[in-house]
């Protein structure tokens, strides 16, 4: 029985996970804690609480968090978490609940999530690719997660896709990032509405660009045409890099079906590479929106 | 006591390897053989008189070769090869030496070989990037070869640089093989010349861009600087794939020493997204000019 747990900005989830399903689930705020060992005691108590009312037994822990590098369980400054510094989650939490607990980050959790539970089961060349706030990406290689030298490999988000474009996040300029992510489309989106005479004001989020999209604004259809073909290049990038048999779209921007997709496959499988040509496929997320992080942590816990 | 065979366009390079050193070599034409059978014969022949005269046994073959598929071991239509159709290569080796043949791209091989015995040496997350012709790439993960799904990873020279920019010889539009490759340093010369005052007349290969720019030439000099400028992103991207400790330059290009390599450091650092700062570094092969082809070729060889 692994515990699953998923660290975000705000909330932080926790599953118990057997079998690739969660059967039982809790949750805590990630704020209004005194201090990271304060947040740890609580979420400790509340994964103990999690056990005892469903009546199991806890063996191992999987924590998925922003900013964790896998190979020395620490978060590490974590601009969207309360604690500015180093944070040691993994062994915080074992120490609290006495059973193995691995760390990762949250984008190379939904890859072993998928690669164990999803859309990329018992593909060992995969990669996915998470599109939200941020772009996010965990490879799979030959039936491992692909950690690098230094734990933090698996930046596609942070491709230079456009030398001298748009300020990134990062500081640094062009990277797919200020591009594709929800950021990056509402850019886009008013960048195609200042070529357009239609004037609808600034959407709030890209839910509202795919509504007007699907009444035919035309900025907003030329938003999500530009967003694809952009992440179009990234992806097929990314396949020269790694090789892999599928790529596993996750997150919101993926939640938007056929809207993204259809245009996406088309421009993808028109910008890759020839020798790549119909050895890669391209698909969504097939793990429920509410699990899906969860079901990658608690994978994270299987590698303990 | 391990063969290496090199494949190259006019010639076909054998070596025997031991501890890392070419102990006997030979050669013969790649072409002007009726057909692949034809060149298979010759280089057993060749093979046999080099072991013979050595005193020597031969006990694995590795073979470097262009357009080389690892997990199939054809060479699949080469452009730049006699054959243009498909060439199982490690078999028909295999078969006339009676030993294990193992066949490889050519930047697999100069990886391994930088790994195995060069200055990638112990380093289990590595990128060696060949710099000629093309732009080759090999990249070691978890201390192996990443080959991908269909044994054609690690395509570094055509991940595209500049959306909808220079024509690529894969008839593509922007990559990076099309700006810091042979045919491209000569094209970024022309541009770079028909900016400047000076009329020096086009330079023939990169050794006399190198000279003109040792001399001062305008165009020479910005020709180095805008080469060394898409290559720092080239590299930094992918870094963001894979995370390796080192990335070893191999090849034509990479041997212009400091012309090159010193304002590369300082544009690839400067470029390297921040998590990654002072965890990557950039060096150039350590092996000997003629024999790196064979000792990356005899590197295949001892995976077989």
């Amino acid at each position: 029985m692994i515990l699953g747990i998923d660290i975000g900005g705000t909330t932080t989830k926790l599953g118990l996970v057997q079998n690739g399903q969660v059967i039982a689930r809790s949750r805590l705020s990630t704020t209004g804690h005194a201090d990271d060992r304060a947040f740890a005691d609580a979420l400790a108590h509340e994964a103990i609480e999690l056990a005892t009312s469903a009546g199991q037994q806890i063996t191992a822990i999987g924590i998925g968090a922003p900013n964790a590098n896998q190979l020395t369980g620490i978060i590490e400054m974590a601009p969207n978490l309360p604690w500015k510094h180093d944070v040691p989650m993994a062994r915080m939490m074992a120490d609290r609940l006495h059973v193995p607990a691995v760390l990762g980050n949250d984008a190379n959790a939904a890859a072993l999530g998928e690669w164990r539970f999803g859309a990329g089961h018992g593909i060992d060349d995969l990669l996915v690719v998470t599109l939200g706030t941020g772009v996010g990406s965990g490879f799979i290689v030959n039936g491992r997660l692909v950690l690098g030298s230094a734990g933090n490999a698996g930046e596609l988000g942070h491709m230079i896709l456009v030398p001298g474009g748009r300020a990134c996040t990062c500081g640094r300029k062009g990277c797919l990032e200020a591009y594709v992510s929800i950021r990056g489309m509402l850019a886009t989106y008013a960048e195609a509405a200042s070529d357009s005479t239609q004037a609808t004001g600034a959407p709030a989020d890209v839910k509202t660009i795919a509504d007007r999209a699907n009444e035919g604004d035309k900025a907003a259809v030329e938003c999500f045409r530009r967003t694809t073909e952009w992440l179009a290049i990234g992806l097929a990038n990314a396949v020269c890099a790694t090789g892999p048999r599928r790529i596993v779209l996750f997150g919101g921007i993926a939640r938007n079906g056929e809207l993204l997709m259809a245009p996406l496959r088309e421009r993808f499988h028109a910008t890759l590479l020839n020798i790549y040509q119909g050895r890669v496929d391209l698909t969504v997320s097939a793990l429920p929106d509410d699990d899906a992080a969860l079901l990658g942590a608690a994978a994270l816990g299987t590698l303990g």
